[in-house]
This record gives C-alpha cells, structure tokens and sequence, in this order.
C-alpha cells in the first residue's frame, strides 16, 4: 500500500464511511503474504521479534516447500519443527541451503543471518537418551534466535549426585531449560538450585501410567519449587523459543 | 401401503385390536428400504430438509456403495463423507457421476439437483493449513445443500491482525463457521466482533496437551464469546449441516 | 475523543510516529468505560447487536451493583445471569427496575426497550423437572433479547410419545433449544424429526458417572442427528442467546 | 482323585493337619487342567452353566489352539472370541469342525451340543452398519448358548420411526440387547417402549468426542429409562453370556 | 379424548390433511397428565409394566408432592427415591399412607397394590457396611415390584471365605444384585460361582483414586466373568428395577 | 461348630450330598460375627497377621462402636482409621481404653497387646506440614503393628540438602515411606539413595492441576527409580501396614 | 557447626568412614530450623534469592504462626500465600508489621527490606473482574520481590479492541502476566502481539466444561502463539515469582 | 579423581572458595561415566544395590549397545528391559554372552554374577495367558537380582478355585507379585489370604472400558485388602525389583 492509498484510506476513515477496524485491517495486511492455504505473515519479526515459524506435522511435504520458500526468498531466518525426511526433501528442492537435523526434526536455512542477541547462556538439562529429540528440538530454537546454549543429558533424579555435580553449570546460566519424561521431577529439583527461570518441558518418554507425557505435565505444573513454568508436552520448540526472549538482550535492560 | 391397506389398517385401530404405536409404525415403514445391514431412511428429506448422508467410517466399501445406490438411484442427492479412496472406487463403479475430493473426503453424487436455499452467505474461517481438511468437509456439505460458502484461511489468534483485516468479510456472512484446532481460541474472537451465529468446529490439530482436539473442544465450548455454538472434532460436516438449515430461507420468514 | 484529537492522532499516523494498532486502540478505547475492575464494553451492542451481559458468577454483590448501574444508567438493556438473591438486593438499590427471576437465576432491567426482532418462534424443550433453572435462563435470555419464546417440558425420551405429541408444536418453531442432563439423548431424537437448527443444552442433572453434566455433554456432541449444535454445560444463557442471533430477522434477508 | 484319596484328606483335615482351605483346593482341583501357560477350567460348566470361553485378544495363535483343543477334545462346546484368522487357521489344525464367522469374530466348534435352553427370543437391536460386527458376537454367543436369537438392524434415534415400526417385535421379545455407538441414546427410547430385561453394549464407533465409546458408555449408565443395563464397550459376547443367563429356563421357575 | 374425536382425527389423516406422527401423538396424548413443570407419564404401567418412579433430586419438595399426589390418587403404587426428609415431609401431607426408609431414601406409597410377579428369589449381595443405602434402595424397589428380596452383607473379597460359606444362598437366587464400592472385585467372585444373572452396582465408597465410584465401575465393567452387567454408580434403584424385569413371571414363560 | 457337626457335614460331603464349597464354607463360618449389617471377620489374625480394622468413613458412630466393641472385647487389638471425633465419642463409651489420635484420626484399643515384631526401623519421610496427617495414619499403624517407626518432616525436593542432610537416616531404615502431595517428586530422589523398600503416599494436597493427589499418584507410579511402589491417595493406613509386613520378623528368614 | 567441628568432618570425610553425601548433608543442616512439623530452609535466600515462602493452604493457623515468626524474626522479608484471617489473625499476633491483602489472600511483613532489583516493569494483564484475586497474588509477589508492577484488567478477547487499545502498555512491559479462566485465549493473542515472555496463569473461573480451570490451562499450554509459558490454575504466586526471575538485574547482564 | 586432586579440593571448601554443593559434586562425578547422550551411573550398584538397569524403550539400538557394553565390560551384571529384537542385536555384537528372553523382552549378561541374596521364594501369579510377558519381565529382573522365584499363572478370580488350590503356595511365599489386566481384583482376594506383601501389577490386557490397564491399576489402588502396594502398568520390571528388595537378606536383619 502506498502513500496515496493510505491517505485515501485514512481520508474515508475521517468521514466515516468505514470503521476503525478495516482502516486497521487495510493498512496491516500488507505485511501478509496469500498463497491460499496459508497467509505468511511477514509482519511477526517486527512484532514477535522472529518470522513466522512452520510447524510441519499435518501440512504436506509440498505445503511445508511452498511456505517456507517464501519465508526463505523474503531473505529472513527459517525454521520449520516436526519435520519428516519428506518434509526436507521438498523444502530442500525449493531452498538450497535448508540443512536439517534428523534428531530435532528441524530444518533450518538462511541460518548467515543468525546474530548473537542472548546476553548469557541457555542451559538444556535433560533426564535420560530418550528425551534427546525434544532437548535438541529446544536447542535448534535457541541457537537460531542467536544464543549461546549448551546441554547436560541423562542427570534424573534417580542419581541426584550426577545432577548436583553440575550445580556449577546450573548457577552460570541465564535460563535454564529442564527437558524431563516419566514422573517430570527433575524440574522441582533444578528450580531449588538456582535462582534464574526454569522452563520445564515434559515429554511423552514413559508407559502406562505415564499416559503420553500427561504425568510429567502434571508434575511439573505442581512443582513445589517456585518460579518453574511450563510449557506443552514435547514442545522443545516453545522452550527454546521463551528461553530465547528471556535471555535476549533489550536496549532499556 | 395402498389406500385399501391403510383402512384396513384403520380399522383395526379403532376396534382396539391393534395399538396406536403400531398404526403408525406400519404407516411409516413405507418409507424405508431394509437392504439388510442398513434400513435406508426416504424419509429423511420430508423430515428433515436433506436426504441420509452416509458416514463412511466403520463401513466396508461395498456396504457404501450399495447404500450409495439405493439413494442416488432413487433420485436424491448423494452425499457420503469420511471416505477413503477405496469407499469412492467401490461408490464410482455403481454411481456414474460420482465426485471424489480427496482433502474433504467426501463424494457426491447427483448434483445437478442442487438448489439455492439460502439466504446469506456462509463463510467458513480456519486457522491454518492443517485444518484444511476439516474446513473442505464443511464447505462441501454447505454447498450439496444449496448455500453460497466462502473460505477464509490461516488467520490464527497469535497474528490477530490478519483476522481484523478480514472484519469487512465477517460482518457480511451470514453464518460463520470457524474450524480450529490447538487451542481453540478463534470462535471467541469472531464471535465477539459479529452479530451473526457462529459454529465453532475444533480440530484434532496439535500434540501433547491438544488430546486429539479435546483442549479446542473445551475452549470453545467455554468461549466467553456469547453466541458461539460447537459441534463434534473434526466434525466439518456438522457444522456445514448445521450452517445450512441457519442460513435457509424459508417461506414465513 | 473529538474531532481535533482524532485529526492530531490521524497526523501523527502518517508522520509514522505511532503504529496503526495504536491508533485503533484510541479510537475504540472510547466506547469503553473503565471503573477499575472492569472496563464495561459499551460498543458491544454495535458490534454484536446487544449490551455486555453481566456474569455474577464470581463477582461480589457490590462489583455486579457498580457494573449493572452503568449499562442501565447508560440507558442499554441489563442481563445479568447466575445472580444469587445477594446480586439482586445489590442491583435493585441502584437499579431500581430490576427484576429477579428466581428460578433462571437472571436480572433484567429497561425491559421496555425490548424490541420484537425475531422471525419466528424459539421453542425451548427439556427432559424434566430437574433441568427447569436452564430452561428459564435460555428462556429470559431469548425473550429480552426480542424473541417470541415458548416451552415444553418433562418430554425425556424413556417416554417417547410425549415427545411424538408435541410433534406440530417442534415443527413450528423456527430454531428449538433443547435442554437435557443425564444421558442427554433428546437432541439426537429432536434433530431427526425437524429440518430447523436445534441448540442441544447438556445439564449437569444425573448422578454418579453423569460426571455432573459430561455425560448429557458427549452425547449431544456425538449425535446421529445432523445439525445439532451444542453448548456449555448449564449454559441457558448461550443457547438463548446463539438462538436469538439465528432467529434474527436481518434485512438483507 | 480317588475316593481313598479323599477319605485321607479329609481325615487329615478333622485331625487338624491342613487347613480348610486346602481341603477344597485339593478337592476342586481335579477339574483343572494346567497346560502351564493357562489352567483350563473344565469345572465352570458345571459352576456357570456354560464351558470357559477362550478369549483370543492377547493370546498367540498357538496359545488359542492349545486350548480350543483341550476343550473340544473334552467334548464340550467351544466359543473363542475376538479371534484373527490366525487364531482361527491354528484353532483349524487341531479341531476339525472349527466354524469361523469373520464379522463376528469368533470360533465355534462341537455345535452339534447346542440344546435350545431358552424359554423366549432375544431380540438383537443395532443403530447401524458400523455396530454389525458387536451384534454378530453377541448373535454367536447367544445361539451357542441355545437361544432363539433375532436381529434388527440401522434403528438409530435419528430417524425414530423405523424403531418405532418395530415395536411389536420388541414386544415379543423375552430379552433385548441394544448395540449403538457414537451418544448411545438407543436403549433408553427402546427400555421406554418394552417391559423386558434392556442389555446395553456402547461400541466404539464414532470419533472425536466419542472416545472410543465412552460417550456411549456414558449415555446408557445415565439412561433415563429404568431398567437398562450395560456391559463393557464392544463386548457383544458379554451382552450375549448375560441375555442368556436371563432367558434361560430354570426347573424351578 | 371420546370416539367422536378419535374418528374426527383419523378422518384427517386419511385425507392427508395431518401426519401419522401427529395421529399417534394425540391419540397417545391422553395418557399424559400436564402439571407444566412436569407431564405425568400413566402410560408407563401399561408400556413398562409399573408406574413412573420419582427421582426427587433436583426437584423442590413442593414439585415432589405434587407430582406424588397425582400418582398416589390415580390408584398407582408410588415409589419415590434420594428423597430427603424435607421431600418426604412434603409428600406426607399429600399422600397419607406414605412410608419413608431414611437410609434407602424411598418413599412409597399404596403399598397393598404390591403383588407376588416374581418367579424367584432376588439376592442384594454387598462388599460392606457403607454399602447399606444403595443396597436398601435395590431392597426397596426390587420389593415394590412384587419379588422376594433377601440380603446379604459384608462380603468383601478380602476375606473371601465369608462369600464361599454363602454360596449355598448365592445358588439358591434367581437374580443376584451385587453392591460394591472400593475397587468392585466382588461381582466377578459371584459371577464365577453361579449361573444366574449379576446385577452390579458400583457405589461411590472410598478415597481417593476410588474418584467417587469411578473405579468400582471399570472394575465391574472390565469384569472377566462373563455375564455381569453393570448399572450407573450408587443406583440402587436401576439395580432393583432391571433385576424385577429378570426376575417377572410371564405367561408364555 | 463343634466336633459332631463338623463329623456330620464330613460325611455329607463324602456322600456327595452337598459341594466342596459348602464344606468350607460352613467350616470357616464359624469365625465370622454376623451382626447384620456387618459380619466381623474374627479370622484374619490367622490369615493377615493381624485382626480386622475398622474403616469409620462412611460408618455412623453407632455402627463403627458396635463393630469395635465386638473386636476389643474378644480381646484383639483395635485399630480403627479416618475416624472423627464423633466416631470416637461412641466408641469410647463401649470401649474404656480406646485412644484418639486427632491428627492421625485413628482410634486405637487394647495397645496392651502390642508385641515388637518387626526387624528394623520403619521411616517415615514427608515433604511438608500439610501432609502430616497422612504421616501420622501410617505412623500410628505401624506402630501399633509391632514395629519402631521414625519420622522425618519437611524435607521437599525444592531444598534438596534438607533430605541429603539425612541420609544417613534414610540409610538406617529398614523400610521407607514417603508421604508427598503436589508433583510426589520425593520417592524417586529417596529411591534412588538407597536399597531398601520405598513405599509411595501420594497426598491430596495441592491446587489447581493437582487433581487431589492424582498428580502426586501419577508422579509416583512414574518413578524412574526402581523399587518405588505406591499406595491409594492419602492411604497413610495402607502404606503403614504394608511397611509393617515387610518389616515382620518370620521364623524361616 | 562450628570450624573445629567442620574440620573434625571433613577429616573423618578423607579418612573414608563416612561419604560425602554425609558431609555435604551435615555442613548445610546448620541453614535449617526444625521445629518437628517443619524444617525452615534459611538457606533458601542465598540459592534462590529470596526467603522460604508459606503456602498456608493445609496449615492450621498455629503451623503457619510460628513459622512466619521464625522468618520474620531471622529478618527475612515474610510472603504467606492462600492466607484466610484465621491465619492472618495467628500471624499478626506474632509479627506486628504483617499486612493482609484479603483479595489476594497475602500476608507479607519485614517489608522495608524491599529492595528495586527488577530492570523494567512486569504488567499483569487479566481478562475479567472474577481473575482479580489470582492477578492480585502475582501482583503482591512481583512487588515483594523487588518489581515495578501494573495491572491492565477485563480485556477478554471477546472485547479484542480493549486489548489493542492497550497495545502500547504490553509493548512496554519486560515480562507479562496473562490471568485468564474459561478458553484461556488471551495469552495466544497477547503473545502475538510482543516479543517479551509471556507467563499464563488459568484461572478455576467458569462453570461445567471449564472443570476448574482445566480448559483455561489447556488452551495456554496449546498456545499458537509461541513463547508462551505457563504455571498452575491459580498459581498466581508462581507467575509472580517467575515473572520476578525473568526481571531481575543479574550483574553479569 | 586422586588423593591430591580431593585433598585440594577440600582445602578450597575449608576456605570457603567453594560451596559444598560442589565438594559433593565433584567428589562423586567419579563413578559416572559421561557417554555424551548418557552418564552412565556406575555407583548404583553401591547406593541401590544393583547396577543400573537399562530401559531400551525410546533407545536406538545403536544407544542401547553402547550403555549395555559399558556395564557389562566394566564385569557388572547387565539388565535391560523392553527390549526388542533390533536392541537385542545390537546389544549381542558388542557383549558376547547376552541372552534374550523373547516374552520378557529382557536382555540380561554376566549372569555367572548372580548370588543368591534372598531369603525366601518370590512367587509370582498372574490371571491369565495374555498376562505372561509382565510376568516374565518380573521373572527375570528377580531371578538376575539373586531370588528364587516361582509363578502360577491363570488363576482369575472368575474361576475362584483355582487360587484357592494354590494357597499353600502362596502362603509359603516371602513375597507375591500379583499380575492382572481387566478389573485386577486379583490382588484383593490374595492379600486377604496371606500376611506376606503383596505387589500388584497392572496390565493393559483388557479392552473397551480397561484404557489400557488403567481399569485394573485403579482396582488396585483401591484394595480392600490392606498391605497391598502398586507398581505402574505393565512395569513387571518395578514389581520384581521392589520384590527383591523386600526378600533380601540383611546383615542385621
């Protein structure tokens, strides 16, 4: 929309011809990009502070490529999560330098453009190998919102001493991530270590009474251990993606 | 049942040899075509506006297609939804002019007996590609009944303002449906920006804590937007179903 | 805001010093009232076509009296709902003709700007005694919000005839609400009869595994009978309302 | 056990050397077969009045045959149920006159012993073609049994005349078993309509809010129609073991 | 409704001018007493085989009397159940001969209508002592409808030898109703040492993961005795009910 | 029953005039009380180690007195649980020497017979204030089960060091229990810190998704550390028993 | 423990006799009090910077006196959650600068040690007056703990245009609080709408289908927006506490 | 870590450079191994008494053979459990003497280590055929633990007998292990025979209204046989490690 066009537009919205909203809706949908089964929303790095993220599962290898080439050709950051090798295969034929991590399920590209904006570092702490996929998952996010994440794995709290051991890595970081299957305690424990936000993350690791991550959910969410928040249920990407707004260095701080 | 049958039948009311509930029984029964597994119901489009639609799901396709047939034959509209490729195969080979869209899952048949009914406009909203499936079942089964149905995609609550840039569309619906998985959250915002009903359908869209749509079933039917009304997950075609008797025109209205 | 504030505001738009969700936000901010605890949305009638109904649920007394003195004094139509006898007393002092329907458990107040805006009849049906409080509040809510309204009650399905002999009264109706607890099976045989919407209203009537209102809830949610819309638990007020928006009688029409 | 044996248990009993219990374990156990991984329970024929029923979910199909055939080879009737082709070809091996009845599911041998034992029919009521497969069991099981058995199918709540129009054949009936899915609404208009045992059996059929059969569940514990009751979800076997108890005739009755 | 008005209306409808539905609605209409908040249902002796019971919960004391009083004067047996005291007060001062069992919360009256329709002896089993008012109100009703009831109680499966010295009397019924709360094992002992129908009845006895007769329920829905089946948490009066229909003398029997 | 009637029912067995299972039956009859609504099972000493205990919830005080009456004077050791101070009021009538443990809300008589049987120390570990009472159910059962109980409070996994401070303790103990409301995080650190039985209580407290102790059950029964079994929620009782089975000095160990 | 006595220790440590787990135990038993029902965590302060909180839920008012007497008296700022007057009134007594906020239900005293260690402002934002209490417990929190706070309330996405009015106040927030019951929307719209963490709180406000909350907390934890974290129903403590982590000055920063 | 490097460490703690946290975690960071994705802890076997026991579920293979190969090389005994055949060849071309149990699931090496540390038998009975692969993981994990260990299995309480034949067995048990799907009330009627502890097991035999096992876990929970303690669905493995526990013999036992 131009300059003319909005004078036009803001013109008729003084006479009262059209309402509030529309001028609203008008002068924003520029920012959104229509290829009929999705709206790519340019607009969110400047109000979220990162483009549009795809999440892959129910989309088609071809819908995943189409959106993400936009994203990618607009010239920011891609990230799209829950990715099959099929996924990757589409979008890789669309973007040549999409890279993909099998573990994560990520996929990536136009990642020249990551600038380091965190002020301290991210730690992932997780409870066994089998929580890897949502801990990398978390990883992957935090590293390309530009911050410097590290990881310590397999410390539940069956064998305490194995986490107390890092209590020094623990104090030295910034935001702490706790990735955490089957009962999900691990969390109570960390946020009585430190004194920097904790973000538990449960995963669905675990049988029967486990009931797909719900155990863990509810453990985390009644932790006895103040100031740990929670987000879904193998959502390594929301984690790493709050960690990342936490950590991030603002001009006023 | 001829005229002699049904005094008979009459007759043997009034002389108490035969109770009400059967009268009526047997009167009506000539309205329905017993095929054995299935007493397909010619009465339906008297009673209700619109003859049986066949749920695809937990029938085998030859069981389908000869319910298919007894309806198209008979000179109806045909509509069966849930439906596989090999449910449409099996209908094809019976019902000439069969149509298969494959994202709705639905076929129908007879089409050329479509006639516009409605009044207004039915306008159905979603929030991103992977509702899409859910969306197209409703579209088509607005459509079959006799409806001018328009779409409106990807316009999720976390980027609200590609939904207030379409307030000059919502305003001009009729009935609004509004397909929704993960949180559920859209039918609340619509419903609070409209004066017409709004039918919310959640989607099984999401993971973990999403509980195959029962996190969007419950936020909707909690909409603090009043008006809103919900049908089952991923029921599409209720909703289109619903829309339509909604948005009917009708002789003393 | 006036006139020259609008102009200055506008200015500072296109000089580009503040964004356009702020320049929305001052123009609509004006229709809303803030008294601390609550910003009454008087611009509600305009965009959803009637005044911000008040919950008392979880309001003190004296929060409800404050909030209703101003929707009434603002000279709108007050509807309050889930008042217990304490909201009333509250209300009526500063309000002073409200009325108090004890059974609904509704205030009402400028009953006298209830204008006939409805088509044609809202029949509200109920399975019995017990689910009469959600009947009522269905019913005050359709009647003040301009509709003719009528009911019937006690027709549960274990005595089907009761529901056959009402069969002229359901066909009549232009939109039915049917208001069920227990195994909530009355919608699905409503649904089948008529070709008009049918609002289905779960009860938490019944007891053990009735789960206070889930059971009637999933049974209306999984009906046989296309078309049924569902709504909260309890929740007379919605479907009064969703079924007032259907009634409607809009000039495009 | 031979009659010396047992006069020198229970001569071990009155000294007060074994204790009671152990008296009639010892007793009893001579109707037990143990083929280590099952002990087959030759003593409920007598007990419960029909032999042990194989169950064939979660047992191998060599695991199913071992026990059909020690059944069958012990000249009593054989019923396994929820058996695949496997267990019906392994079963096959062993036991000559194997009946497979795919839709049901289940496996009948030595049919030649079924004695009509019943003193009515029981009357076999579905709401559609899905729920087919949960009457055949329940057919299956009660014919074994020595039931006069019928069935009647697709009288779903949503078209209530073709229920109706049967009503004299629920009449007749001495026991009635209703199989339906999705709100389970059946059995409470069908135990409204007859003075007759109603046996309820939810099926899984349905989707979203239907939970596998819950909802239906749910819908006929609530049943406003006295009188009804339930067995688990989908399990036409129990629905046809409990109609049989009920219809069977007793010396004294 | 006299002659003349049923000729009236049949002429009707073999003109056509009316539908069979509302032929059969106002012909069955008259066995329908309106009370407004409640339609009296005196058909049901002649459909069901005993008069309408009152459920008073949910009802106001005044609402249970008057709709008692017009069952009471008609010359039907009234049974009333989860009465309080406040509803048998009110009914009292209606219904003279009224009697109430406070701890089966019954009401009945016109009691020297009870007749012997009962071929044998009806079993109430039950697990303990909190147990007693479910099982009264089975007691209670199973008498009203004219069986022979004996009782039988603190037989919980942990000291199963008190449930073995009783099998003598468990043989000897011809219906057993089983009433467990806990974790309802018992009705699965019982099915396996009889050959007659169990009826169980889940009560909401227990803590904790009991979720207020939750667990009993699954527990005698998961039942691995066959032939048991199960009616709603604490309903005692279910239980009584459907154990009368098992239980009745029928002619062709 | 005395030796002639045991002689007698003996020989009618080896006759074959009554079953196996009556024998037992009237054998182990004789030692139950029947005192109708409840038959007080004087056996379990013999079978369980330990004489009946009374469960007051649910029971009136006239019920609960009349079965402890029964116990205490046939001269076992009382223990009744969950009981108010009404409860304990009319057992203290009937029973000079009973005492009341408020907190613990047990009853208890006859503590004179108390023998020490247990082999070590039994520890009782709770998170905090809130979950004493629990604490103290298990306390008072095990104690007046023969066993030395300690107890250890306030040791929550949000200030680790307080439980690694006591290790030694943990150590020491032949047997743990763990009390622990909200995300019942605290058995998985003890089980892991030592090699003795850990018993799980979950508690009901907690708020919000703490479900009354089910997030603490689901927590438990998901323990990464192995050996960690868990009882019902708030089953102080339960867990003091068990411990105190474990505990037991046996003649062979 | 004095030096000698840490000497004394660590000597015995390096000599083998006793583990470390048994130093690291004894050395930080000296930062707790026990006073039998609790053991006060003083060390609290230096690994999570800030003093043991009370949860007074579940505590009797003596409990919860002398346990804030303790901290008080240490001289550490005194937060009491779910505080009722009965504990108000205990606490009072004991610390004479103890202030109650009854809508919050917060006791706080020692508050002149409050010192400003947040770098911007926390602003909680709620959707309804209902929220209030659980807005004004992170309200409460977050100033204690050293924060600038402010609250925006009754901005409910049914209202959208009050929330974008109010753009500019969440855009200049550091952290912000989303308090909403119901569909819990408001988070997925505000966290579109800013690039700072977002921490939701469900509230139990709303009736059937909302279950306490549950709805609201399954709407946030499936939040589209990303970047939304979020903490138990109610737990308008823990939002505070971690909103204050998430603002705190870190010297490294 | 050598004497040097921990008397220095000291040093530093005594200076107070350091905090014990780290003393702690320093000094016990030596038993584990770090292999990246897993720490693996070797000083288990000293704090719990058996080395660490490998889950493969939610493992590679490639994962499961790189942590087997480290136990067992480091001459421990290896036990890994649901373990399917890719684990298990994995695991066999890295450790040599493996042995997998194909019902179990396990994988077990170093078995020559095996010591008898038990005092009595542990006996494990199940309920049926399909329970066997629960029973066998218990098997196994006692059997490697050092116990004698015996089963009975298909003794159902529908078929009561059958463990009434076995009581002497169970009664000569030191510990019972009671496996059982569908409604487990299996573990009631054996902790009411013996005075031994009971460990129940839940499986996910069962269908319809089981969920999976949730059914029979509930049932358990509930017992009402006291001394009755739960391990999680279908965790054979947890029940055998608790039993071990419990059988094992003490030094000062």
């Amino acid at each position: 929309m131009n300059q003319t066009q909005v004078q036009k537009l803001l013109r008729q919205f003084k006479r009262g011809s059209i309402p509030a909203a529309e001028v609203l809706a008008r002068l924003q949908g520029t920012e959104t990009e229509d290829i009929h089964f999705a709206q790519i929303d340019h607009g969110r790095i400047r109000r979220q502070g990162f483009p549009e993220v795809v999440l892959c599962e129910g989309k088609t290898p071809a819908q995943t490529a189409a959106i993400a080439e936009r994203i990618a050709h607009k010239g920011s950051l891609l990230l799209a999560t829950r990715a099959g090798r099929d996924h990757y295969r589409a979008v890789k034929r669309k973007v040549r330098d999409a890279r993909y991590n099998a573990v994560a399920r990520t996929i990536t590209a136009n990642e020249q453009l990551v600038r380091r904006r965190g002020r301290g570092t991210i730690l992932i702490v997780s409870t066994g190998t089998s929580d890897l996929p949502v801990a990398e998952e978390a990883f992957e996010t935090a590293q390309v919102m530009g911050n410097l994440v590290e990881q310590l794995h397999d410390v539940g709290v069956a064998g305490i001493h194995r986490l107390l051991a890092a209590t020094p890595r623990l104090r030295k970081a910034s935001v702490i991530i706790v990735v955490a299957g089957m009962e999900g305690a691990l969390p109570s424990v960390v946020g009585g270590l430190v004194d920097v936000p904790v973000i538990a993350v449960p995963t669905s690791i675990g049988y029967g009474a486990s009931f797909q991550g719900v155990s863990a959910l509810l453990g985390m969410l009644n932790s006895c251990a103040p100031g740990v928040v929670v987000v879904n249920i193998d959502n390594g990407f929301g984690a790493g993606f709050a960690a990342s707004r936490i950590n991030r260095r603002r001009s006023g701080a």
